[in-house]
C-alpha cells in the first residue's frame, strides 16, 4: 500500500528550471501566466469531479480564494496517486462515500422520511450539493457563516438549527433570509421570536421559522408540550414570521452502544416532541417539518409520528466513535457505512524500539477518542496527543512495522471537528485523487 | 462587563439601504466601490495596530486573502468594544501579551540566553515580527508550510525544528532555503541528512543544518552521545550542508507540576545533550546554536551548559494547563506571564436550571483539558465537550449568572490547538479592538 521512498535528482529540481528524468531542460507552462482567469476557472471546474459525480458544473462557481485553495505551492495535485500527497491530508474515499450517500437516500426513502443532512460535519459545498441531487430535501447547518458559504455557492434550502441571539447575528440570518426565502431559522423562546419578527419587518420579509425542541438533554431547544405550543402560537402571529414546524434534535442519544439500548432511548426521549407535534396539529399550525435523528438512528427515527426527516451528518464519512456503537445486525461495529474519511499520514522517525513518530497530531486528527486506527493493518495503536506528532505504537501480533518516509491511512477519531482543521478534501477513487474539494465553510464558527 | 442585549431597529438595517437613529436615509460608503486597492491597502495597514505596536509597517504586506480576511460580512470590526464582536471570537489582550513578550526578552538577557519563539503557538507573521523586533533571535516553525507563510510575510530568521523526510517536503524545503539562505532546517538522521545534502546540491545552494537530539520521549530526534556525533560529522561533510549545531526540545518535561520537579527532571534530561554539545566542541563541530527548551523551563535553561536560546511558544498567551504548572514563586499558578488569549462567547440558552448553553464548543475551543474557564468569575465551570455548544454550570457560590444573548470570555485550555481553528486574532486594548490579525499560517499542517 505504501509509495517506496524512492527519490531521484529530478524530483528536487526546482520549479522554474525543470528538467527530464534525462537531465535535459524541459518547457513548462506556468498556469499563472499561461492561462486566462476563465480558461483557468474552466479547467479548474472540469477537474474537480462534479462531471465524475454526475452533477452540474454551473453550481460550483469557486471564488478567487478557493481556486487558490486548490494549490499546493502553486501545483494542482489531482490524477496523482494518494500516496504522492503531501501529508497530513484529509482524503476521502469515493467509492465508499457514495455508497453511504445511496444507503442513506433509499434507507429513508423506504422508511417514508426524508435526509436533510447537516452541513456542519462536511463544511463542503460540493458535498451539499451531492446529497440535495441525491435526493435530500435540504440541508442543516449551525451557524450563519456556514449558511452564507453553502448560499455563495448554490445551495438554496437550508435549515438552521441553532438560535441567533445577538443583534449582530439575527441581522447576518435576516440578510440571508432577504436574498435566500428558501433559508430557514430556528428559535426557542418567546422573547426571541419577537426579536426576529422585528429584524424580519425591518427587512420587509416574512421569515421562516421552526420550533426548536428540548429533547431532555437542556442545552438548547424549549421544553416539549405548553411552552412549545405557546411559542408556536406566538410565532404563527407575528407579522414578521411564518411558522414552517419542528425540529428536535436527540444528539444525547446518537452515540448510545447498541441497537436496541439507542432505539429505546431515543423513541423515548422523542415522545414529548411527538406529544408537541400533536398539539401543533390539534391547533392548527403548521409541522411541515418535524426534523430531528442523527447517524447513530437514522433507521429508527421514522416510527416517530408525524417526523419528516432526519439530520444525519457523520453517514457520509464515519469514524472510530460511531463504528463502536455497533448497528441492528451487527452489535460489536456499526457498519451500515463505511469510514470513507481517512488522515494521510507519514512516518518522520523510526528509530525507537516498538514506536514510530508520525507528522498527524492532534492539529490534523484532533484528541477525540477512540484514537484514530491504522486503516487495513492489525496490532497497532495510534495517538495523537501531541499537537504536531502522532504516535504509533507496535504491539506483539503487529500486522507490520513502518520505516520513516512511509505513508500511513488513518480512520479518523471523530469526523466534524476533524474536518474543520483542513482547507481542502482530496476526493480519491481506489488510489487516485480525483478532484480537491474545498471545506469552504471550515473555521464559520459564527 | 457585558454588552447589555438593547437591539434597536436600526441594527437591524439592510446594508444597502441604511437610515439613522431617527430612520432617514443616511449616505454610506462601500469600500469596494468607493476606494481603489492601493487606498485600501494603505488603510488597512494603518488599521492594523501596526504602528501602535512600535514597528514598521513596511513588512506587513498582506495577501488578498488576509485583506479579505480582516472583514467579516464585509465590515471592518475595529474600534469597537470587543463585546460587540461577532461570537466565537478568539481575542487577545495587548496589555498582557506585550507583559509577557518583555518578561520574556528581559529574563532570558539576564540569563544570558536568547528566545527563539515557536511559531507553531501563534502562526501570526505580526506576532513573529513583534518578538524579533524586542530581541528575539529568530522564530522556530514545526512546518515547511508554517515557515512559507512567515517567509512571505517578510520574517527570514526561520529554524524549522521538524526533519523533513518526504521527497515532497524536502524539495518545498529547499525552495524556501534558496529565496531564504536564513532558513535553517533540522536533521536526526544519516539517511535524511544525505537526502538533504542531494536535495541543496540540485538547488545549487548550502543548506544550513542542525542535529535534532532526541531526550528521552523518543519522539523525534537521534540518540545523544556518540551517534548524534557521528551525523554532525557527516553533515559537516556533506557538500550540500552547512553544520550549525544542534536542538534539544525536551517538550515531555514543560508541563510538569512543581517548579522543583520541572527543573529536576529538564537538567537531568537535557545532560545527555550537554554531553554531545562538549561532543561536538571537542571535536571543532559548530556549536552556534543549541535551542531547547519552552515556557515551562524558560527560566531554568540557561544552566544547561551551551545552550544558546529557548523555544518558547506558550508564554504570549497561557492557557489553563500552563497555569496549573506552577511557578517558582508561586507553586499553585504559574503566574510569571498572564493569560492573554481568550475566546469570546455568547449565551444562546439561558432556559434550563443552574446551567446555560454557549456558541463555543469544540470547533472553537478544542476538548483539551483542564476545560476553559471563564475569565474573571467563580463558582463556574465550563465544558467544550459538544462540538457546536460550550456548557456552563454553576455551583452554589457562582459569582453571577448569565442571561441569553450576554457575553462571557474563556481563558482557553491549550493555546496552540485553539490558535488554529481561527482564522484571526482580534488585539484588544483595554475593551476596545484596536487591529484584527490574520493568523496567517493556521492550518498549515504540511
Amino acid at each position: 500500500m505504501n509509495k517506496p521512498l524512492s527519490p531521484t535528482t529530478s524530483r528536487y529540481m526546482p520549479t522554474d528550471s525543470p528538467q527530464s528524468a534525462s537531465g535535459a531542460p524541459v518547457a513548462v507552462k506556468s498556469l499563472s501566466n499561461n492561462h486566462t482567469r476563465r480558461q483557468f476557472l474552466k479547467s479548474t471546474l472540469q477537474t474537480t469531479g462534479v462531471a465524475a459525480l454526475g452533477l452540474s458544473a454551473k453550481t460550483y462557481g469557486y471564488t478567487a480564494k478557493e481556486v487558490q485553495d486548490f494549490f499546493v505551492d502553486g501545483q494542482m495535485q489531482r490524477n496523482v496517486s494518494q500516496w504522492e500527497l503531501d501529508t497530513p491530508a484529509l482524503c476521502v474515499d469515493l467509492d465508499i462515500l457514495e455508497a453511504n450517500i445511496n444507503t442513506m437516500q433509499s434507507t429513508t426513502r423506504r422508511n417514508g422520511i426524508a435526509s436533510r443532512p447537516h452541513a456542519k460535519t462536511h463544511k463542503c459545498p460540493i458535498i451539499a450539493r451531492l446529497q440535495l441531487d441525491t435526493g435530500s430535501v435540504g440541508i442543516c447547518t449551525a451557524k450563519v457563516g456556514e449558511a452564507k458559504v453553502m448560499f455563495e455557492h448554490g445551495i438554496e434550502e437550508i435549515m438552521m438549527t441553532t438560535t441567533n441571539v445577538t443583534p449582530t447575528k439575527i441581522k447576518r440570518a435576516m440578510e440571508l433570509s432577504r436574498i435566500n426565502t428558501s433559508f430557514i431559522h430556528a428559535t426557542d423562546s418567546m422573547s426571541n421570536a419577537r426579536l426576529l419578527s422585528e429584524a424580519a419587518q425591518a427587512f420587509n420579509i416574512t421569515a421562516p421559522v421552526v420550533v426548536d425542541i428540548d429533547p431532555g438533554g437542556h442545552r438548547t431547544g424549549i421544553t416539549p408540550g405548553e411552552s412549545a405550543l405557546m411559542l408556536a402560537q406566538l410565532i404563527d402571529s407575528l407579522p414578521g414570521l411564518s411558522l414552517r414546524g419542528l425540529l428536535c434534535y436527540d444528539g444525547g442519544s446518537q452515540h448510545v452502544q447498541g441497537f436496541a439500548a439507542r432505539r429505546d432511548q431515543t423513541l423515548g426521549r422523542l415522545a414529548a416532541a411527538t406529544a408537541t407535534y400533536d398539539l401543533f396539529q390539534a391547533s392548527g399550525l403548521s409541522t411541515e417539518i418535524f426534523s430531528g435523528g442523527g447517524t447513530g438512528t437514522y433507521n429508527i427515527d421514522h416510527n416517530i409520528r408525524g417526523l419528516t426527516d432526519v439530520q444525519v451528518g457523520s453517514y457520509l464519512f464515519m469514524d472510530t466513535q460511531y463504528l463502536a456503537i455497533g448497528g441492528e445486525n451487527d452489535n460489536s461495529v456499526y457498519s451500515d457505512f463505511g469510514a470513507s474519511l481517512t488522515i494521510l499520514t507519514t512516518v518522520l522517525n523510526d528509530q525507537y524500539e516498538g514506536r514510530c513518530t508520525t507528522d498527524a497530531g492532534a492539529k490534523a486528527c484532533t484528541i477525540n477518542q477512540p484514537w484514530p486506527q491504522v486503516k487495513g493493518e492489525q496490532g497497532m495503536s495510534y495517538t495523537s496527543g501531541s499537537d504536531e506528532f502522532g504516535t504509533l505504537r507496535y504491539e506483539a501480533n503487529a500486522s507490520r512495522t513502518y520505516r520513516t518516509g512511509e505513508k500511513l491511512e488513518l480512520i479518523v477519531s471523530h469526523c466534524d471537528p476533524v474536518v474543520n482543521l483542513y482547507n481542502h478534501l482530496y476526493a480519491i477513487r481506489g488510489e487516485t485523487v480525483e478532484a480537491i474539494w474545498p471545506i469552504a465553510a471550515r473555521g464559520m464558527s459564527t
